[in-house]
């Protein structure tokens, strides 16, 4: 990591953010939802400001070179990136600060931190970029059953060790942050293309635990298919599955892992199946009168096996808000890449299913076509949109998002009972009218990702009781219409209720009794997926 | 299930087998290999005279109705289809023949059973169409730390219970057949479009607990990417897991049952993704110098991103014992299907990457050109396969087969390895040089599925130790040359001693924890991955 250091309240490194020409488009578009000109603001407390209790542990000599209390460290990984988060840091409530931060060169520095923590019988809690959305990394430690807080930061173990160009494969380093990781292959002409929102400011070995979701729209959805082998240190020691490109040795090792947030171990390297960077693409935008046309076009794309990297649709308000599409249409963002060869093929039979279903193309001129029009647009937006939260939070705003994933046959009725479950709350919550609008980010023969956002007018003093009411009706009505809790923003502590609603209680005994023997103690974050 | 029962020793159902053109090549190829006009040839008893030892237990009355102790039914439940099993049978050999197969109609007969063998002390070993090749349907049980087998045998459990167009999936009883099973699905334009060898005598719920490799070359090898979602019936209860296109939330809780082999519960139903049914195909035989040669055009078509739903490979000798080719050149079987585009694109891209490695095209006539030339000649080899052994073995010949996955970097030395270390195994074992072949089954942008078959000419009486002999010089080349014990024909006992090799120590703690949360009475396949 080089650069400025990350904000401890915000998006990405101190002294970045939006521009104010961008600043002022995205309040613009809340001052005309809101019908108000202007936003009652409170002001963030500043770094040295914070109130944070005194350390309740202090590392041994041991430790010392790696670990630390310093106040920036402690406030700087007391929270995630999700909405609460940033309420209660506004709020200065800093009652979750980590004691000790560790920064570990390596997997000896992991066990030691390890054994410490379990001998003063403190929580550890991975972190990776910090950029979790549902509480994944807050050390939520009660001071008795767990006497202190310790956060494992992995951005010392970064780096691409060893580049497999024959198998297009890669040993990388769990702490490794996105744009690190990129920069380190593309020497070699290869890319893991897995571009999270999160990218440039969340590691490898974040991706994997929380099984996040990637570049590709179909096919290679979440980071899960890239892992070829697995390291992971747990309180109970080190191992090491096999690089294998395939097996049908067993249950996966590996899925044990991948999407175990932190409780089982701590993911130090992994092997990752690469792309060749892509030397031919087609792109297109496409309108359709509305979100379920361009579903029903989606699901055709989806089930004719032609595996688009991107096939996102936005329904009409969704594209206006992004600056997308002027209001109205429902819009397809649609693209083919290959190292490989050209897509010709591809995307003239994606267009006819398009067709087929009311979508009409604006072709795409040049290569760097996904640079521009609603595509480069809608890009932009998702790329710029993490840094809007820490100035609309402290203007009363919430606006949030969540994601699911369901069948074809129940999407319809998935994304009415939803929106209007998530409306009804905002406007009880709120005493105001809201806005819901759905995108779909990922699909698949069998379904769609669909991913909700929503904008609440809240009120300063009760912002953390609207967000929960809104957040609760609609991760019911979720559950109730047969999604999943989390298609790509994982579980944390946030979603626990849902998740437990969700998952059978026979795999929850299977993974506390994994937990149990990988985890004796109970250290590692605790609260999240399961009580232990 | 219908028509004549399965053979208890052999393949198929009684009365069914080879014919005498068709025993004649395989002898013929043998009677050539080993320089001999014939083999001595040894009688296999006959069901009558087998014998068997006493039931151990007896069914309370309450499950009279769907289980017995039967002659027949037991020694059909005493084997899977693997060379020591037909050695062994051959040999009168019964000593873990279940006291009782159980044939449940329903989930409620399965926790009926499980209490009841659990009661008594039994084990209990899950068995769908018996086709194992690993030892894992056998009951392996001492009479001490288990007092007496059970079998259950899934059949009843058959059918397609509902079928969703919309998202192309299907919910399956675990007890379905292959053929029973396309057959429901044909009439809604759907298939599921997995054809393991054993397609015919195995059954959906054996095809997930042991990861079974199928019809697709590329990107589905295994079954588990068709799972949408499954029922277990486990020890302490039933659970069930969510219908999801694709998810985020913890680690996946079908993966952990995917490859449990019986050990943690029994796959009861699954909720299954479709294909469509193909209309169009695009099919070419190509033919290289040498294996190798072969082996680099796979990788360029698998990263090249085409995912062929056949990219079969047969080394020279393979190719002439299957009858696919004259001798002296390796064969590519080459396939692309859709059920919604024509494949041209996809087929002359290919092609450009067969000829880049010295491949040269034979391009197929017609729309059932994958039923022709040498593709139809290997796919026929492939399907009467399994019937040459039971008068193979009798015939004192050990054939065998085993398969891997490895990364591309490392397959030629692991071909060369595991080729010299068998061939020189065979030699020492028998006294005679044998002949060990390989194909590709499946590919990865990663690397290949290398399947091993060899030949050797046997002794009579000393045939398992031969065998063990070749296949312990086999596994400990491929263990030590990088490879997974098993690809797609899972772990079973055979193969344990070369899984626990394989697998991290703190993985098996793990499985074994959560088997003890479901199965805590350890009655679950016992000796099958781990040891409770």
């Amino acid at each position: 990591m080089t650069g400025a250091r990350l904000k401890h309240y915000g998006w990405g490194r101190e002294g970045e953010g939006m521009s104010a020409e961008e600043r002022s488009f995205v309040l613009g578009r809340y001052h005309a939802k809101f019908a108000r000109d202007e936003f009652e603001t409170i002001k963030v407390p500043r770094l040295e400001e914070l109130v944070l209790r005194t350390p309740r542990a202090v590392p041994p000599a041991s430790l010392a070179a790696f670990c630390t209390s310093e106040r920036y460290d402690r406030a700087a990984h007391t929270y995630g990136k999700s909405y609460p988060d940033y309420v209660r840091a506004m709020l200065g409530d800093y009652d979750c600060v980590p004691d000790v931060v560790a920064y570990p060169r390596n997997e000896a520095e992991i066990s030691a931190v390890m054994d410490w923590a379990g001998d003063i019988g403190a929580s550890l809690t991975p972190f990776g970029g910090g950029s979790s959305v549902c509480g994944g990394v807050e050390p939520r430690v009660d001071g008795i059953k767990h006497k202190a807080a310790v956060t494992l930061d992995m951005r010392n173990l970064s780096g691409v060790v060893e580049v497999d160009s024959v198998s297009r494969a890669a040993l990388i380093e769990g702490g490794t942050y996105g744009p690190a990781l990129e920069e380190a292959l593309k020497p070699h002409g290869v890319t893991l293309r897995h571009f999270p929102q999160s990218f440039e400011y969340s590691t490898l070995g974040g991706w994997i635990a929380t099984r996040s979701g990637g570049h590709f729209a179909s096919l290679y959805t979440h980071i899960d298919d890239f892992v070829e082998s697995l390291r992971i240190v747990t309180p109970r020691g080190t191992m090491e599955t096999r690089r294998l490109p395939g097996s049908g040795a067993g249950p996966s090792a590996d899925r044990l892992f991948i999407g175990s947030e932190g409780v089982l171990g701590v993911i130090s390297r992994a092997w990752m199946r690469l792309q060749p960077r892509p030397k031919f693409r087609a792109s297109a935008s496409l309108r359709f009168p509305a979100l379920f046309d361009a579903a029903r076009a989606v699901r055709a794309v989806a089930q004719a096996g032609l595996y688009p990297s991107n096939c996102r649709i936005l329904d009409p308000q969704e594209a206006f808000n992004t600056g997308a599409a002027e209001g109205g249409v429902a819009i397809m963002v649609l693209a083919f890449e290959s190292g490989d060869h050209p897509l010709d093929a591809w995307m003239a039979r994606a267009l006819e299913c398009c067709a087929d279903h009311g979508g009409t193309a604006e072709p795409a001129k040049g290569g760097d076509a996904h640079l521009q029009g609603p595509a480069g647009l809608w890009r932009n937006a998702f790329i710029r949109m993490p840094y809007a939260r820490e100035f609309l939070t402290p203007a009363g705003l919430i606006n949030d998002t969540f994601e699911t994933a369901i069948t074809w046959d129940r999407f319809e009725n998935l994304h009415d009972t939803i929106k209007a479950a998530t409306e009804r709350a905002i406007l009880e919550a709120t005493g105001f009218k809201g806005e819901v609008t759905c995108r779909f980010t990922h699909i698949y023969p069998d379904g769609p990702a669909p991913y909700f956002t929503f904008h609440a007018l809240g009120r300063h003093g009760a912002l953390l009781e609207q967000w929960q009411a809104i957040k609760t009706a609609a991760s019911d009505a979720l559950i109730a219409a047969g999604g999943t809790i989390t298609h790509h923003h994982a579980v944390g502590r946030d979603h626990r209720p849902w998740y437990d609603r969700q998952r059978p209680p026979l795999f929850a005994a299977a993974l506390r009794a994994a937990k149990q023997e990988l985890d004796p103690r109970g250290m590692l974050n605790p609260g999240v997926l399961i009580d232990p």
